[in-house]
Protein backbone atom coordinates (compact mmCIF):
# COMPACT_ATOMS: atom_id res chain seq x y z
CA UNK A 1 0.00 0.00 0.00
CA UNK A 2 1.14 3.59 -0.79
CA UNK A 3 1.84 6.16 1.64
CA UNK A 4 -1.20 7.67 0.32
CA UNK A 5 -3.44 4.80 -0.36
CA UNK A 6 -2.51 4.72 3.18
CA UNK A 7 -3.28 8.30 4.22
CA UNK A 8 -6.72 8.25 2.21
CA UNK A 9 -7.27 4.85 4.02
CA UNK A 10 -7.35 6.17 7.47
CA UNK A 11 -9.40 9.15 6.77
CA UNK A 12 -13.88 9.42 7.27
CA UNK A 13 -13.71 10.38 3.54
CA UNK A 14 -13.68 6.86 1.79
CA UNK A 15 -17.06 6.25 3.22
CA UNK A 16 -18.78 9.36 2.35
CA UNK A 17 -20.90 8.86 -0.94
CA UNK A 18 -20.04 12.48 -1.79
CA UNK A 19 -16.51 12.35 -1.80
CA UNK A 20 -16.97 9.19 -3.91
CA UNK A 21 -18.67 10.62 -6.38
CA UNK A 22 -16.60 13.78 -6.59
CA UNK A 23 -13.55 11.85 -7.32
CA UNK A 24 -15.22 10.03 -9.57
CA UNK A 25 -16.30 12.59 -11.32
CA UNK A 26 -13.30 14.31 -11.48
CA UNK A 27 -11.73 11.05 -13.14
CA UNK A 28 -14.58 11.50 -16.06
CA UNK A 29 -14.00 15.29 -16.25
CA UNK A 30 -10.65 15.02 -17.02
CA UNK A 31 -11.11 12.45 -20.04
CA UNK A 32 -13.79 14.23 -21.54
CA UNK A 33 -11.59 17.24 -21.64
CA UNK A 34 -8.17 15.18 -23.03
CA UNK A 35 -11.04 13.12 -25.44
CA UNK A 36 -12.57 17.04 -27.13
CA UNK A 37 -8.88 18.07 -26.79
CA UNK A 38 -7.87 21.89 -26.41
CA UNK A 39 -10.09 23.88 -27.32
CA UNK A 40 -12.74 21.29 -27.46
CA UNK A 41 -16.02 21.74 -25.95
CA UNK A 42 -15.95 21.43 -22.39
CA UNK A 43 -18.19 18.86 -20.37
CA UNK A 44 -20.79 21.97 -19.99
CA UNK A 45 -20.56 23.36 -23.66
CA UNK A 46 -21.32 20.42 -24.44
CA UNK A 47 -24.09 19.61 -22.19
CA UNK A 48 -25.67 22.98 -23.20
CA UNK A 49 -25.41 22.29 -27.08
CA UNK A 50 -26.85 19.14 -26.96
CA UNK A 51 -30.36 20.43 -25.36
CA UNK A 52 -30.22 23.51 -27.61
CA UNK A 53 -29.91 20.68 -30.50
CA UNK A 54 -32.85 18.31 -28.75
CA UNK A 55 -35.23 21.47 -27.55
CA UNK A 56 -34.48 24.00 -30.29
CA UNK A 57 -36.42 27.32 -29.63
CA UNK A 58 -35.33 26.63 -25.59
CA UNK A 59 -34.81 30.18 -23.40
CA UNK A 60 -31.63 30.36 -21.60
CA UNK A 61 -33.13 30.62 -19.03
CA UNK A 62 -35.05 27.66 -19.38
CA UNK A 63 -31.42 25.97 -20.62
CA UNK A 64 -30.07 26.85 -17.09
CA UNK A 65 -32.92 25.72 -15.42
CA UNK A 66 -32.51 21.95 -17.17
CA UNK A 67 -28.58 21.82 -16.61
CA UNK A 68 -28.71 23.13 -13.23
CA UNK A 69 -26.50 26.24 -13.61
CA UNK A 70 -26.65 29.76 -12.86
CA UNK A 71 -28.01 32.26 -15.04
CA UNK A 72 -24.74 34.34 -14.83
CA UNK A 73 -22.85 31.34 -15.51
CA UNK A 74 -25.21 30.12 -18.12
CA UNK A 75 -24.60 33.68 -19.85
CA UNK A 76 -20.92 32.95 -20.28
CA UNK A 77 -21.35 29.38 -21.84
CA UNK A 78 -24.23 30.49 -24.25
CA UNK A 79 -22.06 33.77 -25.64
CA UNK A 80 -18.93 31.22 -26.14
CA UNK A 81 -21.04 28.81 -28.68
CA UNK A 82 -22.56 31.58 -30.10
CA UNK A 83 -18.65 33.27 -30.41
CA UNK A 84 -17.88 29.91 -31.81
CA UNK A 85 -20.76 29.73 -34.21
CA UNK A 86 -22.51 26.66 -32.82
CA UNK A 87 -25.90 28.48 -31.60
CA UNK A 88 -27.66 31.80 -32.35
CA UNK A 89 -30.04 33.75 -30.44
CA UNK A 90 -32.91 34.59 -31.49
CA UNK A 91 -36.18 36.68 -30.50
CA UNK A 92 -39.05 34.80 -28.38
CA UNK A 93 -42.44 36.60 -30.49
CA UNK A 94 -44.32 38.33 -27.19
CA UNK A 95 -41.50 38.48 -25.14
CA UNK A 96 -39.05 41.33 -25.88
CA UNK A 97 -36.42 39.88 -22.58
CA UNK A 98 -36.31 36.16 -23.86
CA UNK A 99 -33.66 35.21 -25.71
CA UNK A 100 -34.68 31.74 -27.87
CA UNK A 101 -31.65 29.19 -28.95
CA UNK A 102 -31.18 27.48 -32.14
CA UNK A 103 -27.98 25.58 -32.76
CA UNK A 104 -26.82 26.52 -36.30
CA UNK A 105 -25.42 23.65 -38.94
CA UNK A 106 -21.61 24.33 -37.61
CA UNK A 107 -23.03 23.52 -34.13
CA UNK A 108 -25.09 20.46 -35.37
CA UNK A 109 -22.21 18.98 -37.25
CA UNK A 110 -19.47 19.61 -34.09
CA UNK A 111 -21.71 18.34 -31.85
CA UNK A 112 -22.57 14.49 -34.13
CA UNK A 113 -18.75 14.39 -33.52
CA UNK A 114 -18.60 15.15 -30.02
CA UNK A 115 -21.26 13.18 -29.20
CA UNK A 116 -19.09 9.95 -30.75
CA UNK A 117 -16.18 11.19 -29.25
CA UNK A 118 -18.26 11.16 -25.66
CA UNK A 119 -19.56 7.88 -26.65
CA UNK A 120 -15.48 6.26 -27.44
CA UNK A 121 -14.19 7.79 -24.21
CA UNK A 122 -17.72 6.60 -21.71
CA UNK A 123 -17.21 3.24 -23.28
CA UNK A 124 -13.77 3.34 -22.73
CA UNK A 125 -13.66 4.60 -18.85
CA UNK A 126 -16.81 2.24 -17.86
CA UNK A 127 -15.44 -0.85 -19.42
CA UNK A 128 -14.45 -1.66 -16.33
CA UNK A 129 -18.21 -2.54 -15.23
CA UNK A 130 -20.31 -4.80 -17.18
CA UNK A 131 -23.46 -3.56 -18.61
CA UNK A 132 -25.51 -4.77 -15.87
CA UNK A 133 -23.46 -2.45 -13.22
CA UNK A 134 -23.28 0.37 -15.97
CA UNK A 135 -27.17 0.48 -15.95
CA UNK A 136 -27.40 0.11 -12.40
CA UNK A 137 -25.12 2.88 -11.82
CA UNK A 138 -27.18 5.20 -14.14
CA UNK A 139 -30.15 4.27 -12.31
CA UNK A 140 -29.17 5.18 -8.87
CA UNK A 141 -27.99 8.07 -9.39
CA UNK A 142 -31.03 9.05 -11.74
CA UNK A 143 -33.05 7.92 -8.53
CA UNK A 144 -30.93 10.51 -6.97
CA UNK A 145 -31.81 13.31 -8.55
CA UNK A 146 -35.48 13.07 -9.00
CA UNK A 147 -35.93 12.54 -5.43
CA UNK A 148 -33.43 15.23 -4.65
CA UNK A 149 -34.14 17.96 -6.98
CA UNK A 150 -32.11 19.55 -9.81
CA UNK A 151 -29.30 21.33 -7.79
CA UNK A 152 -27.86 24.42 -9.02
CA UNK A 153 -23.75 24.46 -9.40
CA UNK A 154 -21.75 27.24 -8.34
CA UNK B 1 -44.32 15.77 -18.06
CA UNK B 2 -42.86 19.66 -17.68
CA UNK B 3 -41.28 21.42 -20.06
CA UNK B 4 -38.10 20.81 -18.63
CA UNK B 5 -38.03 17.12 -18.09
CA UNK B 6 -39.36 16.91 -21.79
CA UNK B 7 -36.12 18.68 -22.90
CA UNK B 8 -34.03 16.87 -20.63
CA UNK B 9 -35.40 13.07 -21.79
CA UNK B 10 -35.24 13.98 -25.44
CA UNK B 11 -31.13 14.88 -25.15
CA UNK B 12 -28.26 11.92 -25.53
CA UNK B 13 -27.32 13.63 -22.21
CA UNK B 14 -29.57 10.90 -19.54
CA UNK B 15 -28.12 8.55 -21.00
CA UNK B 16 -24.15 9.20 -20.25
CA UNK B 17 -22.57 8.00 -17.20
CA UNK B 18 -20.76 11.50 -16.99
CA UNK B 19 -23.01 13.83 -16.77
CA UNK B 20 -25.28 11.73 -14.03
CA UNK B 21 -22.50 11.61 -11.84
CA UNK B 22 -22.03 15.49 -12.27
CA UNK B 23 -25.78 15.82 -11.39
CA UNK B 24 -25.65 14.04 -8.66
CA UNK B 25 -22.39 15.52 -7.82
CA UNK B 26 -23.92 19.10 -7.61
CA UNK B 27 -26.76 18.17 -5.53
CA UNK B 28 -24.29 16.46 -3.15
CA UNK B 29 -22.19 19.98 -3.33
CA UNK B 30 -25.06 22.40 -3.09
CA UNK B 31 -26.05 20.61 0.37
CA UNK B 32 -22.98 19.81 1.30
CA UNK B 33 -22.25 24.11 1.23
CA UNK B 34 -25.61 24.64 3.00
CA UNK B 35 -25.25 22.05 5.65
CA UNK B 36 -21.93 23.74 6.67
CA UNK B 37 -22.96 27.31 6.06
CA UNK B 38 -21.98 30.68 4.93
CA UNK B 39 -18.23 30.65 6.02
CA UNK B 40 -17.91 27.04 6.81
CA UNK B 41 -15.54 24.69 5.62
CA UNK B 42 -16.26 23.65 1.41
CA UNK B 43 -16.15 20.34 0.45
CA UNK B 44 -12.45 20.68 -0.57
CA UNK B 45 -11.28 22.02 2.56
CA UNK B 46 -13.04 19.94 4.86
CA UNK B 47 -11.42 17.05 2.90
CA UNK B 48 -8.01 18.48 3.08
CA UNK B 49 -8.34 18.86 6.88
CA UNK B 50 -9.63 15.16 7.24
CA UNK B 51 -6.82 14.23 5.42
CA UNK B 52 -4.32 16.42 7.90
CA UNK B 53 -5.46 15.41 10.94
CA UNK B 54 -5.89 11.00 9.47
CA UNK B 55 -2.44 11.91 8.41
CA UNK B 56 -0.40 14.39 10.61
CA UNK B 57 2.53 15.73 9.02
CA UNK B 58 1.59 15.04 5.57
CA UNK B 59 3.25 17.25 3.03
CA UNK B 60 1.74 19.59 0.77
CA UNK B 61 2.24 17.81 -2.16
CA UNK B 62 1.13 14.62 -1.08
CA UNK B 63 -1.91 16.27 -0.02
CA UNK B 64 -2.68 17.40 -3.01
CA UNK B 65 -1.91 13.57 -4.95
CA UNK B 66 -4.05 12.18 -2.46
CA UNK B 67 -6.91 14.30 -2.92
CA UNK B 68 -6.39 14.67 -6.83
CA UNK B 69 -6.30 18.57 -6.39
CA UNK B 70 -3.81 20.78 -8.33
CA UNK B 71 -0.85 21.98 -6.52
CA UNK B 72 -1.47 25.64 -7.32
CA UNK B 73 -5.25 24.63 -5.83
CA UNK B 74 -3.91 23.13 -3.49
CA UNK B 75 -1.60 26.12 -2.00
CA UNK B 76 -5.38 28.25 -2.36
CA UNK B 77 -7.12 25.53 0.45
CA UNK B 78 -4.20 25.44 2.89
CA UNK B 79 -3.57 28.90 2.88
CA UNK B 80 -7.24 29.13 3.80
CA UNK B 81 -7.13 26.62 6.46
CA UNK B 82 -4.01 27.98 8.03
CA UNK B 83 -5.46 31.55 8.12
CA UNK B 84 -8.64 30.10 9.50
CA UNK B 85 -5.80 28.74 11.94
CA UNK B 86 -7.34 25.11 11.71
CA UNK B 87 -3.41 23.71 10.78
CA UNK B 88 0.18 24.82 10.75
CA UNK B 89 2.45 24.27 8.48
CA UNK B 90 6.07 23.20 10.03
CA UNK B 91 9.35 22.44 8.52
CA UNK B 92 10.37 18.95 7.20
CA UNK B 93 13.61 18.08 9.01
CA UNK B 94 16.67 17.52 5.46
CA UNK B 95 14.16 18.85 2.48
CA UNK B 96 14.24 22.80 3.01
CA UNK B 97 11.42 23.15 0.25
CA UNK B 98 8.81 20.86 1.55
CA UNK B 99 6.38 21.41 4.26
CA UNK B 100 4.30 19.41 6.46
CA UNK B 101 0.86 20.30 7.49
CA UNK B 102 -0.35 19.74 11.09
CA UNK B 103 -3.70 19.95 12.57
CA UNK B 104 -4.34 22.67 15.18
CA UNK B 105 -6.22 21.72 18.61
CA UNK B 106 -9.12 23.99 16.60
CA UNK B 107 -9.17 22.74 13.76
CA UNK B 108 -9.85 18.96 15.18
CA UNK B 109 -12.14 20.64 17.53
CA UNK B 110 -13.87 22.17 14.14
CA UNK B 111 -13.47 19.01 12.16
CA UNK B 112 -15.06 17.03 14.49
CA UNK B 113 -18.23 19.23 14.14
CA UNK B 114 -18.31 19.10 10.77
CA UNK B 115 -17.81 15.66 10.27
CA UNK B 116 -20.99 14.96 12.31
CA UNK B 117 -23.08 17.42 9.93
CA UNK B 118 -22.06 16.06 7.20
CA UNK B 119 -22.76 12.29 8.65
CA UNK B 120 -26.30 13.77 8.59
CA UNK B 121 -26.10 15.62 5.39
CA UNK B 122 -25.28 12.44 3.86
CA UNK B 123 -27.99 10.57 6.02
CA UNK B 124 -30.64 12.71 4.82
CA UNK B 125 -29.88 12.78 0.89
CA UNK B 126 -29.02 9.05 0.65
CA UNK B 127 -31.63 8.44 2.57
CA UNK B 128 -33.61 8.00 -0.40
CA UNK B 129 -31.64 4.50 -0.77
CA UNK B 130 -31.41 1.59 1.16
CA UNK B 131 -28.15 0.36 3.12
CA UNK B 132 -27.81 -2.50 0.44
CA UNK B 133 -27.65 0.05 -2.10
CA UNK B 134 -25.79 2.81 -0.68
CA UNK B 135 -22.67 0.23 -0.27
CA UNK B 136 -23.39 -0.35 -4.09
CA UNK B 137 -23.21 2.84 -4.94
CA UNK B 138 -19.96 3.40 -2.96
CA UNK B 139 -18.55 0.11 -4.43
CA UNK B 140 -18.74 0.70 -8.18
CA UNK B 141 -17.59 4.56 -6.89
CA UNK B 142 -14.48 2.87 -5.66
CA UNK B 143 -13.69 -0.08 -8.14
CA UNK B 144 -13.73 2.88 -10.85
CA UNK B 145 -11.46 4.91 -9.04
CA UNK B 146 -9.19 2.23 -8.37
CA UNK B 147 -9.14 1.33 -11.95
CA UNK B 148 -9.14 4.58 -13.93
CA UNK B 149 -6.66 6.44 -10.99
CA UNK B 150 -7.07 9.46 -9.35
CA UNK B 151 -7.66 12.04 -11.64
CA UNK B 152 -6.78 15.74 -11.19
CA UNK B 153 -9.20 18.79 -11.01
CA UNK B 154 -8.40 22.15 -12.39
Amino acid sequence: MTELKAAEGNSDLESLIGYNLKRAYVIVQEDFRKTLGEGGLSPRSFAALSLVISSPKITQSALARALGVERSGMVAIIDDLQHRELLERAGVPGDKRAQALLPTANGKRIYKAALAAVAKHEEKLFGVFNNEEQALLVDLLRRFREARGNGVEN
